[in-house]
């Protein structure tokens, strides 16, 4: 059976026209199975100051209410996916775009107020692999944005990261299933300032090593988690990357960025 | 073989949450295979005036530049769109939204400019069919905005009555269609004052005589001909009524609206 790709870009690269295509260009290569998932946040920062909505922010994570709601579904759903959709169709790529809620393909409940109400916020609770099997089958290349729904009709704005990692967890009883986390820097870093200092390879036992000498850097310890949550899930390999180095991430031989893998 | 009925609202019920959310109760209980086509122009003219961005009209329509195409994306495949499918998703009909460029569905020309630059202005120049086919025979509810792509990486902005023709007559090869239109009017009316002056059937012999005695206003006329470019394009029949009425129109008996047909 053939591996099964689920690939992230974050919100830097979906802002500059030419490193879009770049990379677009990259993932069109990928061999299928696979699927692409994508952020906008900045997008959506940005549009929101553009026209005077305020954005609230805890914690790195947006606060949405009804009206950032609104903006999100827009600069998410509409303006990157849409474009994101037809470049790609104009590479060969018989791409689809996806929220959660088209096809009912991830369905989120509100997270629940405890000290702090995220508002129109979700997380994931079920991931209906059946219908995205079926697009896959009809050779789609499903793209999916960051948001999901609560199947009652509400819409809900949820983390890219997480959609990724349980698309990844959810697939993996049909297919081996890697996931791949394009950023803005080479990998995982000894050394936060030196994007020569790539570590190549996590595994649980170098993991405990590397984060009791401090190598890793506190902001990185959240993905790494992240990913180990993946992989005891059934993912296969987690590789996180720099947006440009995609078409090296599969190869054997002078692999570009991270991989993280279990034992 | 099961009737395939194409139905399009206009932009005036998606501006309301009531009507809209009454209007999508019809359309889930209307048997399937069936496909939604939605406007949303009033709203994107909203929305733009709300953030003091121009849009441009000629002739009743707009004038796409760079950026009302991106207000357009975000209206129409982001706003617009996802809500309609989460609320269906809410009534248990599964839908998935697409536009044009998404499984490259409906492939488009920009407009040529001969006197007036329409801008990003699609014609459509190919329906793909056998992935409109393959989506209903997995029973998704497609839902169109009204967004096409040129298959080179750009979107186009195509008008829903447009989209929904041109869908009837390529669908017309595989399934017996009808196209149900619906607007703020209980159907074509013999006066455009008297809500109960409906017309409940025209075919091409009597559309000459109501025509030719002015019963017909000016402005249904290019509706009503579009009707009989789609029949004799294949189409079965073409009903026009009120968004209220969506669940009567296909009753034999007391059937609300215009029904229009070829003999």
């Amino acid at each position: 059976m053939k591996r099964l790709r689920i690939i992230k870009i974050g919100g830097q690269v979906v802002e500059n026209k030419i490193e879009l295509k770049n990379f677009l260009k990259a993932f069109a290569n990928v061999d299928s199975p696979k699927i692409l998932v994508h952020g906008g946040g900045k997008t959506a920062t940005k549009f929101s100051k553009k026209y005077n909505i305020t954005s609230k922010m805890i914690d790195g994570r947006r606060i949405t209410d009804a009206e950032s709601l609104k903006v999100v579904q827009m600069v998410y759903a509409g303006l990157i996916n849409k474009n994101i959709v037809a470049i790609l169709q104009g590479m060969d790529c018989q791409t689809i775009g996806l929220s959660g809620a088209d096809c009912n393909t991830l369905l989120a409940e509100k997270r629940p107020v405890v000290d702090i109400d995220y508002g129109f916020v979700g997380d994931i609770i079920r991931v209906n692999i059946d219908i995205i099997i079926k697009l896959i089958d009809i050779e789609l290349v499903p793209v999916f944005c960051a948001l999901t729904h609560d199947g009652k009709g509400q819409l809900l704005n949820t983390n890219a990261d997480s959609i990724t990692t349980e698309l990844g967890m959810a697939l993996a009883d049909k297919f081996p299933v890697d996931l791949v986390f394009c950023f803005e820097k080479q990998g995982v870093l000894k050394n936060i300032n030196d994007e020569n200092s790539v570590v190549p390879s996590i595994n649980s036992e170098n993991y405990t090593r590397l984060k009791k000498e401090g190598i890793i850097s506190a902001g990185m310890i959240p993905k790494i988690d992240n990913a180990f949550r993946a992989l005891r899930g059934g993912v296969g390999n987690v590789y996180i990357t720099h947006f440009h180095s995609l078409t090296d991430i599969f190869r054997l031989d002078n692999r570009k960025g991270t991989r993280i893998f279990l034992e």
